[in-house]
């Protein structure tokens, strides 16, 4: 059966979003290559695995997963707000941090607002402020690193409902400490919200992490289960900050939709302190080891508070881009900043020592090719 | 610290909304009554468990759950593809038809457009339609069934941009015949959705659901893994309509929201048949006893396309609350519809034996004290 009818139109602001995202997964690649990678260096996932009783904790719940999961995430908020000795009032746990500055900016950020970020800066916020309406005001890098008090002042001048900075940073690795961060609040305007995004700070220094104990309301940070605990694909996040404004999450939030098993597995995953440390150490030693691999390459990785690396190549973009897919042709999964200066750089992320071997072995002959031509 | 600062103002729609959500769930319900239900059987959930397949494919899957999944689900798009006998670009996958509810009511409705359901459907579409701004138009049931010319009238009145009707119908278990659904198409506006919730069309007369060839560019139709494959906190379902609409939701869902254990659960369950037909089988069974047991205390079962069932108290709605206190003090969970004349009518999920026995016994005892009251 056909019909004479047609689709009737979206509402006007999702008539106005582009069709398509060019965010394309792990997955999508693989497809389009035709065969797996050799090395899964470019999401930023944590190749050492999810802990070892977070995936008990995951298989067992899966057999009770004929039950709806608790919406209010009774236990895994009370066990945060031990380990972070905060009040589980301020705490919202989401479908990743995705899926919560989505939440955040469809509770902030009417049509026409204005949002503060970086050129550069993580793309689905962006993604998400456009889908809401927001109007995008982006500042520059700074020597490689977000500038933490021009986006307090483009925030200032723009009266922005929103400022986004990510410590430590995606996709430069590089961060600030707790005093620089908690300046940002001095000159942030009165009706808008510093959004921290803390999803890399179990990889960083003592010190990058402001306090629990600050509690400006205008202040709300977002942390996760994926990459320290290596958990991406169990899409579970949480936001900390002033019991009125995680309130509003709940007006709004798709109440069941983080399901028992990421809520056990999220459970497991906190109560492994030493798996932690230990994972914490691999991942240094990892980064260390693509420091090496590069500098003996000739390029120049930067330093880095994170499970990724991004390398200086000392060209342009378009030697950046070619070498990204070089790598890629040979089985090397790498990705790099979207925007100049910054697309100097590929990014590397973190992994076990068979999958750097590849990138070892891979390198050299990828770089040698392009120099060459 | 604290500071003078207060919490940013949110949104003028989100500060509309009310502060709370009335639908508490079981897990909530049970730390609430300090223990355990000894027969859970109020939240429409498949008490015979998921495929034993499916919750061995989501243990693997959790193993590997250190990646992102697929934002595309291409496999699992594939398989329902191929199931039901339609193009793969029909298929939106998302987290459960709440959250699929949700973006199409933010694809499709402005503030203060019009969208019509039925007065006692579903509340998660009506939170979604508040959650944006719509404004919601209300049609009564007829005959405990919901009325699809007066809805579809009442759209065509109002200029509708949504029109739900659950088809079998939650809270009653009632149903249509998909020659009645098509005909409301015939009446519906131009400009306008028929949104076809189909979450326990597996449990219903063949007959029930329209072909998979009618390709009205104004009908969506939504199905889940939640009930018939007893998968209700993997939070997985799809909806299924014109390639148009469906490209849609890729412009405002978040894209990796649905993981790969998911994504794994799901596809596995398509392919379990036998395990499927059993499963209708048991679930049959216990709607008829459940039919038993409210015959022997004499009130009426509603006849029933779900895996639940609308028992008639022959009383009124200050009744029905009651009993269902009663029995939710005696440790048996069930619900019931929210207005009247819906409301003198409990709804009992179905369930394993040793749950419909505790029904059985504690039934007699909280309907006497009832009546004698």
């Amino acid at each position: 059966m056909t019909t004479q009818h047609r689709v009737p139109a979206f509402a006007p602001l999702p008539a106005s979003l582009p069709a398509t995202v060019p965010f394309v997964g792990p997955n999508a690649l693989e497809r389009q290559n035709g065969r797996p990678f050799r090395a899964r260096l470019g999401a930023n996932e944590n190749g050492f695995g999810a802990p070892p009783a977070a995936i008990a904790a995951m298989a067992e719940a899966a057999a009770q997963s004929w039950k709806y999961g608790d919406e209010n995430a009774f236990d895994l908020k009370n066990a945060l707000a031990d380990q972070l000795d905060v009040a589980s009032d301020r705490i919202i746990v989401g479908e990743g941090i995705d899926g919560l500055l989505g939440l955040l900016v469809r509770l902030m950020v009417a049509p026409g607002d204005a949002v503060v970020t970086s050129d550069g800066a993580y793309p689905t916020f962006n993604y998400h402020v456009a889908g809401f309406g927001g109007v995008l005001h982006k500042v520059p890098y700074r020597d490689d690193h977000e500038d933490p008090f021009a986006l307090a002042a483009k925030a200032a001048e723009v009266g922005a409902r929103l400022t986004y900075i990510a410590n430590p940073d995606n996709p430069m690795g590089t961060w600030h400490d707790s005093a620089t961060i908690l300046q940002m609040l001095e000159i942030l305007p009165e009706d808008g919200l510093l959004v921290l995004d803390e999803a890399y700070v179990e990889f960083a220094p003592e010190g990058t992490a402001p306090p629990m104990a600050v509690d400006d309301p205008r202040l709300i940070r977002f942390r996760t289960f994926s990459k320290a605990y290596g958990m991406a694909g169990v899409r579970i996040g949480y936001g900390i900050g002033h019991p009125d404004l995680i309130a509003g999450f709940h007006r709004i939030r798709n109440h069941f939709g983080v399901g028992p098993i990421a809520q056990a597995g999220a459970r497991a995953a906190l109560a492994e302190r030493d798996w932690l440390s230990a994972t914490l150490a691999k991942v240094a030693r990892a980064r260390a080891r693509i420091g090496e691999i590069a500098a003996e390459n000739g390029i120049q990785a930067l330093e880095s508070a994170t499970n990724f690396v991004a390398v200086d190549t000392g060209r342009n973009g378009a030697f950046a881009r070619a070498l990204v897919a070089g790598l890629g042709e040979e089985g090397v999964f790498v990705r790099m900043p979207g925007v100049a200066p910054l697309d100097r750089c590929i990014r590397i992320s973190v992994g076990p020592d068979d999958e750097l071997d590849v990138l070892a072995e891979v390198l050299p002959r990828v770089l040698d090719r392009l120099r060459r031509s």
